[in-house]
C-alpha cells in the first residue's frame, strides 16, 4: 500500500518503482511549491472564514503552512519521496503540526490545487517576461531616439527598396514588441480565473466560498464550470503561444544581427562582448547568442506543438496527460525570459556603423521608386511610369553608375516627362523626408512614433509596477494570517 | 519581358516556366478578389478625395472596379495568366477603362495591397465562425437545459467519480467554446489594422490620408510604422492559433461522441442521418464524422506549427516567404468553418439514453467522496476519512454491493465515525444537489450557468448582428461611389 | 436510406447534407482512381485465379475495370454524388457490368483497398521525387565540376572561416540530397507492403492468396498481421518525414541563394528568368522563388506534424480520423516535387560571379589558421599558437593589412616561432590545396567526391529505370488481363 | 579576455553575464563528457600512430584522458566555468598534464569534436531503446501465445466489426514495434558516420588518418564533405522522428489500455502496482502512467517539429542554432527509454478479463460479414448480400435478439438464398476458426506469426548482444591506449 500517497486505502500494493519514476512530477512541480503554499493559505483561510474548519485546526495549518512558506523562501529545498509537489506539502505539514494538518484537503482536490498553482505560476512568470518586453523596447528605443537622421537602405526580399532611417527601422522591431506585450496580457488575464472549489470535477457539498478564496489569491474571476475548469489548460496553451511569438519576432531581430555583422553587410558590428570565438580559427568572432536567440524559436514552436497535440482529443475534466503540460511550458517561459535578457545585452552591444550604411545608399537604385512617382506627377499613369523607369534602372546599371548621375537627355530617353527638378527627388535623403505619409520613415513621423511607443511602454511599466502581492502573501509578510484580512 | 506582370521594365527575359507555375499565387489567393476590389475602391476614392488622383480618373477606375466586383459577386470567374489576383485585377481594370486604370496603384504597393485585402478576409471569416460558435453553444445548451436532473456519472482519468447531471456536463463543453470565442474576437480586432498606404515598406510622397481608407473598409486602426506593417503576418498568426484551439476544443467533445456511442458506453445513440456504414460489415454504424472532427484538430495544429516556422528568423518587411501563409490559413479557417457545420449537424443528432446514464450510477461508487466528507463532518480530519472510505470501498467491491448497500455496522468496521443518516448522502441524486457550491453541478447552480452562458451567447449574437458591410461596400452597392460619402 | 453508398441496408435516414459534405473524400482520394482500379484488377484477377469469382463474372469485372482505367488514363473525370473513389468505381462498374460488378466486393473492404491504393500511389510520387532529386544532384555536381579550382571563402557562423572551392561547396548541398535519396527509397520500401487481403481487421475465411494480388501489383511483401495493416500509416507518415527533410535541405540551400543574390554577397546574380520585379519598386529584382522554397518547408514541417497528431491516441484498426492523412500527404508530395523543379530551373539559373568570390577571399583573415598550424608544425602546442595568431589578427585589423602582409618581424612580435616561409601558407588558394585530407577541399579530393557522387546518383537512376509497370498494368495495356499471367 | 574559453587572443572583453549564461551548455552537454573523452583518446591516438604529434606529448594525453574518463566513470562531476564539455575537457586535461593537453586540439575544431561525441552518444543511446523494444515485443508476444483461442470482438471506429483472438490483437501492436526497430536500426546506422577531421569545416593541412579515428571509435564510415558534415543533423532528426513514431504507437496501445480499464470495456484490470489513487475521491483506481504514456507522444511530436524548424534555412556548415538541437534530442531519446521502461511494467500488470472479453461477442452482431459471406457462397453477389443482411442485421436488433437466434424461415424474409446450415457460419469462434487467410486471426495463422516475430526479435536481440564496446574504449579499459591497437 502507498504510505507516502494521498491515496492508498483501496490498494494492496505500492507502485511499480519504473512506474512511480516514470509519473513522478516532484522533480519539475516542485517549481510551483512557493504558490501552492499560497493557494493552500487561501484556501485554509477560507475554510476558517465559513468556520468549515474550527478555529484551532486552521491556526495550526495557516502557521504551519506559514512557517513553510518562509523556509521555502529562504532555500529549503522540495526533496522526498513524494510523488508531487503538493503530495510533499501535505505530507510535511502533517509532520510539523499534526492531525490537523489532515484537515487541509478538505473540499479540495488536487485536480483544483494543481491549477490554481499553474495560474499563480503563470502569471508571475508572465510578469517578468512583460518587464523584460518593455526593457527591450526601452533599449531599441532608445537608440532610435539618436537615429531619426541616419539613413540606410531599408529592404524587402534582401534587395535594397527605398530608403529609410535607422530609427524608422529599429522601431519596426519595437512595434512586433508592443503586439506581443498585448498578447501576453491577455494571456495573463486568462490565467486569472481562481480554480479553487472546483473539487475534483463536481464542487462540493460544503458551503465554501470561492470569491473569497480567489481574492485572498489577487484572482479576478472565479470558474463558471467545475467539470470545465479541472480540464482547462487553455492558461498554459495561450501562454505558450504568447511566448512562442515573441520567440519567432525575436529570432527575426536575431537574424538580422547575424545579417548585419557579416563583413558583407557591416551595418553593426558586436562588441566583444557579445561575440564569442572559434576553438580552431583565431580570427573568427561569432554572433553565437543572436544565433542561439534564433535557434530558441524552434523549441518554443515545438512547445506550442507538444501542447495542442497533447490536449487533442482528451476526455473532459481531468486526465493525467495534463501532467505532461509543465515541463513544456516552463521551458518556454525560461526561453522566453533568457532570451529577452540576453537579448538586451545583445542590443546592448550593438555599435551600429553609420558610415557603412549610408554608403549603401549608393548602388541600390534606391529612389527608383522616386522616380516614377516624380513621372506620376508629371501626369504619367503610375504603371506606365514603373516600365520607363525600369528601363533607366537598366540604363544606369550598364553604365555603372547611380540613377541620379544620369543625366536629363539620358533620362528623357526612357522617361520623357521626366522634369527639370527630377534629380532633386532623387537622392535619398530627400526621399526619406518626402515620405512624409502616416507612419512613414520622414523624421517628424518617427517623432510621433517615438512618442507613441513611449507612452504605450509607461503604460505597460506602470501595470507592472501595480501588480502586488496578493492579500495572502502581504498577511503572511505581516503575519497576519489570523487577523481579519480586509481586501 | 514579363509582359503580363507588373513589373519588367528592367528585366530581359520571361520567367522560366517551373519558376512560374511555383510561384504563381492565382490558383489560391482569387478567393480575395472581391476584398482587393472592396480595398481598391476605397483606395481609389481615397486618392481621389485628397486629389492626388484627377477626378476624371478616378471616376473611371471606381466605376470599373466596381463593375468589376459587381460581376465577381454574380459568379465571373478570376482566371488568366497573372501571377497574382492583384496583377488580374490591374489587367483586367486597364483592359476595361484604359489608361486610367493605369493610374491605380499610386501610392500604393503590393505588399500594402495583400496586407489588407487579407485582413478583410481573416475578419469576414472569423466572423463567420463566431457564428458558427454560437450556433453550437445554442443547440448544447438548449440540450442542457432539458437535463439538469438527469445524472449520470461525472469522469477523471475516464474511471467514475462523482455524479453530475448531464445539462453540467454539456456546459462544460459550452464553456470552452466561451473561451475560444473571446480568443476569436481578439483575432479579429487584431487584423483591424489597416495596412493601406505603408507602400513597399517606406509609405509615400504622396499626401495620403491612410485613416479615410481605413474608415471606408470599416477597419478600426491604421499601422504606426510602415516597415512593421507591410512584414505583419501576426493576425494570420492568432486567427491560426484561435482556429486551432477550437478545433482541439471540439476535438474532445468528438471523442466524446465516439466513446459514448460505443456499445460499451452507450450514453448516446447517433441518429442514422449523422452515422455512416460499412462497405463490408453490414451491422456497423460508425460515427465518422465525429472521427474526422476529432482528426481535424491534427491538421489545424500542423497548420499554426507550418505558419510559426514559416515566420521563423525572416528578415524585416516582406519576404516572398509570406505567399505561403494563404493555403495554411485559407485550410485553417475552412477547417472550422466546417466543422462547426458538422458540429452542429452532429450534435442535434445526438439521442441522449438517460436511461443508460442513470443505470451507470450504480457499480462505481460515486459517492465515496461523500462518504469521507460526511465523516469529516463528524470530525474525522479529511485525510484520515479518505483512508477509512478507501477501505469501505474494498469492502463492498469484495461483496458485490454499492456503498449504500453496505449496512451500518459493517460500514463502521473501517468507518467508525458514520452517523446514523450516513446512508442518506450516499444516493447519487443527494450526493448531485448537495454538491451546490458556486459553478457545481446542483440544479440550482446550473440554472445559473444557464443564465449567463444566454448573456454571452446573446452579446455575442448582437455584436455579430451588429456587424455591417464596409462603408465603402454600402456605397457600391448603392452606386454612390463618386457622391461625398458620409461615414 | 444512402442509395449511392455502399452500405445502408440497416439505416433508415440518409446522411444529413452537412454531414454527407465534410466527410465526402471524392474531391481529394480521386487522385487515386487509377491506383485503386489496378488494385481492383489485381484483386478480381487472384479471385478468378483462386476460383472465388466464376470465370463469366470476373472476365466481366476485368474488362470493365479495364475499360474505366482506359477512359480514366485519357481524361475521363471522376465526379459523382459518391462518398469516396472506391464508391465512385463500384457503382460506375456495377452500371456498366451489372450484377457481376457486385461481386467486386467479395473478400475485401475498404480498409486494405483504400490502403493498397494509397500505397501505390506513394511509391510512385515518390519514384518522382527521386528523380527530382537525381536531377538537382545533377546540375550541381556539373557546375561543381567546373570549379574546382574557384575559390571562395568557407563561413560558418555566417563569418568567414577558411578557404574553400566552389566545388567543394557545392557538393557538400549535393550530399545532403545523397542522405535524402536514402530516406526516400527507405519509404519506398516500406510503402511495398501489400494489404489486400486484410478485408476490414480479421482477414476473409475466402481461400484468397494475397502473395498473388501482391505480385500482380509489384508490391514485395504481405502483411503479417490484419489487424495492424488496417490500421496502420507508417508509410504515410515515413513519405512525408523523408520529404520533410528534403524540403528542409533545400530551404538551407534556397536561403543561400537568397543571401548570395543580395548587393552586399553578389556570389551570384540570376537570370532574369528565376527573378522576378516590385509592382512598386522598378529596380528590384528580388529572389522570389528562392524565397518560396525556404517557405515550403516550413509546409512540410506543418504536415509531418499534422500526421504525427493525428495518430497519436488512435484506436487499433480502421478509424475515420485516418480520411484526414490524404490531403497533407497529397500536400507534401507535391510540395517535394514542385520544389525540386523549381529548385532545378533556380540552379540553372545561377550565374557564379567568380570575381567576386576571388575579391572575398582577402580581408576575412581567412588563413588564420593556417598560421596557428604552421606555428604547430615549429613546436607550438596548439592551443598556444592559436591565442598567439588571436593577437596577429588583431595586429592585422588594426593595421588594416591582411595576414599576410604583414612582415616576418611584425608577425613574430605575437608570433615568435614562425618560420622565415610562413608567408607561403598565408595564400588562400595555397591553403586549399594544403587541405588535403580525405574529404577536404583540395582539388584532388574533390575530384574523388565527384567520382563517388557520380557512382551513387547513377546508381539512383539505374534503379529509377528499372521500375516497370505492375504486372497487372502490362496485362492492361497488352490485354491480356485474361490469360494466365506470368511474372 | 575570456580566460578559460578556448579562444579569445583577438578579444578586448570577456563575455557578457547575460550571454555568457544564455549560451552555456555545460548544463546539458556533460552528459556527452564520456563520449568526447573517447573521441579525444581516438583522437590522440591517431595522431600519434599519424606522427603528427610526438609520442611524448600524445603519452601524457592519452593517459590523461584515460585517467579523466575512469574518474567520470565513477562519479566525477563535470563542473566549471566553461562554456561547454569539450572546454573543460581540455582544460582540466590542460590543468593535468600541463602543455602537451594544449596540443590535443592539433588538426580538430569543435565543430567535428561535438558531432563525434553527439554520434555515439546517439547510437548508444538507440542501442538502449531498441533493447526496450524488444524486452515489450517479448513481454506482449508472450501474452499472445496463452490466448490464441481467446476471443474478443476486434473493432473498427470503435464499434464492434469481427471477432478476432485476443493474441491476434496483442500481435498487432507487436508488429507496429517492429516497424520501429527497423527506423531506429535506420537512424543507428546513419549516426554511424565520424566526422573526425572535417574540422571547422575545411579538413585540416596536418595528415591525418580519419579512417583510423573512426575505425577505434567503432564507427562504420568516414564522411564524403567536409562543409556538409560539419552543418548535417540529420541523424539527431532521424533518432528523434523514429523515437516519436515509437511514442506514437505507444500512445495508441496507452490509449487502448486506458479505455479497456474503463468500467464500460473492463476487457482489462491492472494491478494495484500499476494504477494510481485520487486525493479527494476513495475509490478510484486511475491508469495514470498510461495516460501520461499517451501524453509522451505530444512531446516527442514536439521535439520533432522543432528540430525540424531550428534547421530551416539555417546557412551551410555550423551555425551556434545548433547547439539547440540536444536538448530537444536528450528528451526525446529519455522519454522513449523511460516510456517503454514504464511501458513494461504496465504490460505486465495487465489482467485479461477473458470472461468479460468472452461476454461482448454477443450483442454486436459480430459475424453479419460472415452471413454476407454465406449468401455469397450461395450465389448472391456481395453487395446484394450486404444489403441484404443490413436488413437481417434491423430485424434481429428490433427483435433483441443475435443474429444467430433468429430462426431460418425469419432470416428468409431479408436473405432468401440462405442455406440450411447457416446457423453454423455465425457463432463467433467458428468465425475466426474461419478466418483462415495468411495474417487472420485463425489459431493456426496467430502460430505463424508469434512464430515469425519470434524469428525477428530474436535476430534483434542477437544484434544488439553483438554490440561491443569500441576498440579505443577497451584499450582504455586494458589499459593498453600506447601499444600497437589491432582492430
Amino acid at each position: 500500500m502507498p504510505d507516502d500517497a494521498l491515496w492508498g486505502g483501496r490498494f494492496a500494493a505500492p507502485v511499480h518503482p519504473a512506474v512511480q519514476e516514470f509519473t513522478n512530477s516532484l522533480p519539475f512541480d516542485r517549481r510551483l511549491v512557493r504558490h501552492d503554499l499560497l493557494a493552500s493559505l487561501a484556501h485554509a483561510r477560507m475554510l476558517r472564514e465559513t468556520e468549515i474548519l474550527a478555529g484551532s485546526d486552521s491556526d495550526l495549518i495557516l502557521s504551519g503552512l506559514s512557517e513553510m512558506l518562509r523556509e521555502v523562501e529562504t532555500g529549503l529545498e522540495v526533496e522526498g519521496p513524494d510523488e508531487d509537489v503538493h503530495t510533499w506539502i501535505e505530507r510535511t505539514l502533517v509532520e510539523r503540526v499534526g492531525d490537523a494538518g489532515k484537515r487541509l484537503h478538505t473540499a479540495r482536490s488536487r485536480n483544483d490545487q494543481t491549477a490554481v498553482a499553474l495560474r499563480l505560476y503563470v502569471r508571475e512568470r508572465l510578469e517578468d517576461i512583460l518587464s523584460g518586453v518593455a526593457g527591450l523596447q526601452r533599449v531599441l528605443t532608445g537608440q532610435a531616439a539618436s537615429f531619426r537622421e541616419t539613413f540606410l537602405p531599408g529592404y524587402t526580399h534582401l534587395q535594397p527598396g527605398q530608403p529609410v532611417s535607422l530609427a524608422h527601422h529599429l522601431l519596426a522591431h519595437v512595434a512586433s514588441l508592443g503586439a506581443d506585450a498585448e498578447r501576453l496580457r491577455a494571456a495573463h488575464r486568462l490565467a486569472g480565473v481562481s480554480p479553487l472549489g472546483a473539487g475534483a470535477l463536481a464542487g462540493t457539498s460544503f458551503p465554501i466560498d470561492p470569491a473569497r478564496s480567489a481574492a485572498l489569491l489577487g484572482l479576478d474571476r472565479t470558474f463558471a464550470n467545475s467539470m470545465h475548469i479541472v480540464g482547462d489548460r487553455d492558461y498554459v496553451l495561450d501562454a505558450a503561444y504568447a511566448c512562442a511569438m515573441l520567440s519567432v519576432h525575436l529570432s527575426r531581430w536575431a537574424d538580422e544581427i547575424v545579417l548585419w555583422s557579416t563583413r558583407e553587410f557591416r551595418f553593426i558590428e558586436l562588441d566583444d562582448s557579445v561575440a564569442q570565438g572559434s576553438s580552431i580559427m583565431p580570427q573568427k568572432k561569432n554572433p553565437e547568442a543572436a544565433e542561439i536567440l534564433r535557434g530558441k524559436s524552434a523549441r518554443a514552436i515545438g512547445n506550442v506543438t507538444a501542447l495542442l497535440a497533447l490536449m487533442k482529443g482528451l476526455p473532459l475534466t481531468f486526465n493525467s496527460d495534463f501532467q505532461e503540460d509543465k515541463e513544456r511550458l516552463f521551458d518556454t517561459l525560461d526561453t522566453a525570459d533568457w532570451s529577452l535578457a540576453a537579448a538586451i545585452a545583445v542590443a546592448r552591444g550593438v555599435n551600429y556603423r553609420t558610415d557603412v550604411m549610408k554608403a549603401a545608399l549608393g548602388g541600390g537604385m534606391l529612389t527608383a521608386t522616386e522616380l516614377a512617382d516624380h513621372l506620376v506627377r508629371h501626369g504619367v499613369p503610375f504603371r506606365r511610369a514603373h516600365h520607363q523607369v525600369g528601363e533607366a534602372v537598366r540604363l544606369a546599371e550598364e553604365g555603372g553608375v547611380e540613377l541620379w548621375e544620369l543625366d536629363l537627355e539620358t533620362l528623357r530617353t526612357c522617361c520623357p516627362s521626366a522634369g527639370d527638378d527630377v534629380h532633386e527627388v532623387l537622392r535619398p535623403p530627400a526621399a526619406v523626408a518626402a515620405h512624409d505619409s502616416p507612419g512613414g520613415p520622414a523624421p517628424g513621423r518617427v517623432l510621433e512614433q517615438l512618442q507613441e511607443v513611449d507612452r504605450e511602454v509607461t503604460a505597460l511599466e506602470a501595470w507592472l509596477d501595480g501588480r502586488t502581492d496578493p492579500p495572502i502573501r502581504r498577511a503572511h509578510l505581516e503575519e497576519r494570517l489570523l487577523d481579519t484580512l480586509l481586501t
